[in-house]
């Protein structure tokens, strides 16, 4: 039966070590004494293994269970519960990384588009991307269809809706996303342009399928979800139900560490279907290290046979100013997502988004 | 417009803790530079606002920020984006508290059962509540069945599924829950018993649907769910569409401490509709402090207009021989779940689970 090989940093001194790594080992698969366990099946199975052991020599070891695949029923929340359920009560405990078998990655089956997707649908070849968001929530649907039409005057790749902006009362989305949508096919048709708007999809899983059915009518297939909020399992069924749709992952509920951003967005939110993954930059208004963010953007764009590339997003606070140094960090294989500072240029909203947009046409490494 | 007042913990310095406060208010409503917000509306209605900020005299902060509950839009998802959305990205920030407004509890309705409507599920009016896990997954139908008569027969209140159990191929859901079902109504018949038997649901909305629709068939109207895993929404959209069913929320991957438990379990997944929360015990496999679990215990307990007692579910290596301080520390309003300590009774596993039922049913505080 393939194994799982589940990375985990674990505080510990070093004479418990074993015993902990044995201790979760069991915690994450048959979550009882194994001494009562009778069945054969069960011990060679299904019980996890301590596969490794590495000191790192800073009171911290990094412990590699190998847990069945079976266990997880090939499915998204039951996979979670798995990797790192009950060990997440485990303050001492922190999940780095996993080696997903190939049954269970083809099962998700990795973005549906991914980078080379997404490119093409802004006529973005061999280039890094940009994108903008639509703040602030409380503006009422034509303040915001008003930005959105400045922003694309301004013949920027994507604009995403903030992920505050949901179906509140000020700015419901039945009617919020037909008239951003509107604008931008407006802006489009007077520049010859081809911005994209991106809702931003929350509530329940019936919520998510009416929001995503809103947003086809209008011609929209770029779409953005923060998976730790809908959940995983409702993440993964909209990538699943519409295969003509590309999706952001937004970081909200990611949380500070106990599960490492490189791999929840380089390897989980990947796997599930991410075409993209937003997460905050380095020196912006979150404290990721730059060697996290260098290493995040790398998973998220390494080789993983059959699984697409997903696009790095950073984001957090980054400024017109860093645009050079940010292609200078990543790459081409980006997308640039820049927000308020864009907003903060008031009305000069139009044309520090073509600037913006020609920094990154015309950046040569 | 009402705000729902956030607790946050805070590590800063005193020189900065007041543009972290303010920094906070902004990440968790706008989320963009408020120089660039013109309307009055936002300005005034949707920007959090620091209300207090008071020194813990250990390098953190106790930040108090008031969120416009509109930008709730009054559905889970969009509440955990507002309440700690992307702060959950800062290590320095824990979610320690909120203070809900009564039209925010008022629209989730909180536990359809309590703690009273379990009690009377099971006959146990004035006294502590029983619960034991099947374990372990691996283990066949038939397995698992047998494991549930003998449980039953021991005249446990309730008998629930680990968490571990999902939909896998060793023990598909639509086999197991008429299996176990049947198990529990003969063994009830033979003893003249009233032991419940409790699914564990995960998946996605789809799957929890017809994973409901299953154990109904069987006439199980108690089930648990981890809300962290399936998504907050889909955990409360189930408990909605099934008033006639009493839910347990599992603790799978609710994390270190960065959202305080007692806060999670005694207002949040109650707010939400579960009418138990497990949560796991000090002195067990676990490491909450005792006073945590006092605190969360009292908070599931305590009075909340229009909203019922969520019944506090200590586990988590418990043990037969705690009984009696578990019921001295927690008193009469607790559910005591002990899994594994009874399966390594083995062939005792009946008489164990009576002795278990008895010393609950015989304490006298």
């Amino acid at each position: 039966m393939s194994r799982i090989n589940v990375t985990y940093r674990v505080h510990s001194d070093a004479a418990d070590i074993e015993a902990r790594a044995q201790a979760i080992a069991v915690e994450q698969s048959v979550e009882m004494p194994v001494a009562a366990i009778k069945s054969d099946y069960v011990l060679n199975e299904i019980l996890g293994r301590v596969e490794d052991i590495a000191d790192n020599g800073d009171g911290t070891y990094q412990v590699i269970i190998g847990l069945a695949v079976e266990t997880t029923g090939f499915e998204a929340a039951q996979l979670m519960n798995m990797i790192f359920g009950n060990s997440s009560m485990h303050t001492a405990v922190t999940l780095l990384d996993a080696e997903f078998p190939k049954e269970l990655s083809d099962t998700f089956g990795g973005p549906r588009h991914g980078i080379e997707g997404l490119r093409e649908r802004c006529n973005g070849a061999g280039r890094a991307m940009t994108c903008s968001a639509l703040k602030p929530q409380g503006l009422l649907v034509e303040g915001l269809a008003d930005l959105t039409k400045q922003f694309a005057l301004g013949g920027i790749d994507y604009i995403k809706d903030d992920h505050g902006l949901a179906d509140q009362a000020y700015s419901p989305f039945a009617k919020r996303i037909p008239a951003c949508a509107k604008a931008v096919r407006e802006a489009n048709t007077e520049t010859g342009g081809n911005t994209h708007y991106i809702p931003s999809l929350t509530g329940d899983l019936d919520q998510l399928r009416d929001h995503v059915r809103i947003a086809k009518e209008e011609g929209l297939f770029t779409m953005m979800m923060p998976p730790m909020v809908v959940g995983l399992p409702s993440f993964h069924i909209i990538v699943r139900e519409n295969p003509d749709c590309a999706f952001l992952a937004h970081p909200s509920m990611t949380g500070g560490g106990q599960i490492a951003p490189v791999f929840l967005f380089g390897k989980l939110f990947r796997m599930l279907g991410a075409d993209a993954g937003i997460f905050v930059n380095h020196a912006g208004r979150f404290s990721f290290p730059k060697e996290t963010c260098r290493a995040l953007a790398g998973q998220c764009l390494a080789d993983w046979p059959g699984i697409k590339a997903c696009t790095p997003v950073p984001a957090g606070g980054m400024t017109l100013a860093r645009v050079n140094e940010m292609l200078d960090f990543y790459g081409r294989d980006v997308m640039l997502l820049i927000g308020g500072d864009l907003l903060l240029t008031g009305d000069r909203l139009t044309e520090a988004t073509r600037e913006f947009a020609d920094t990154v046409a015309n950046y040569a490494a």
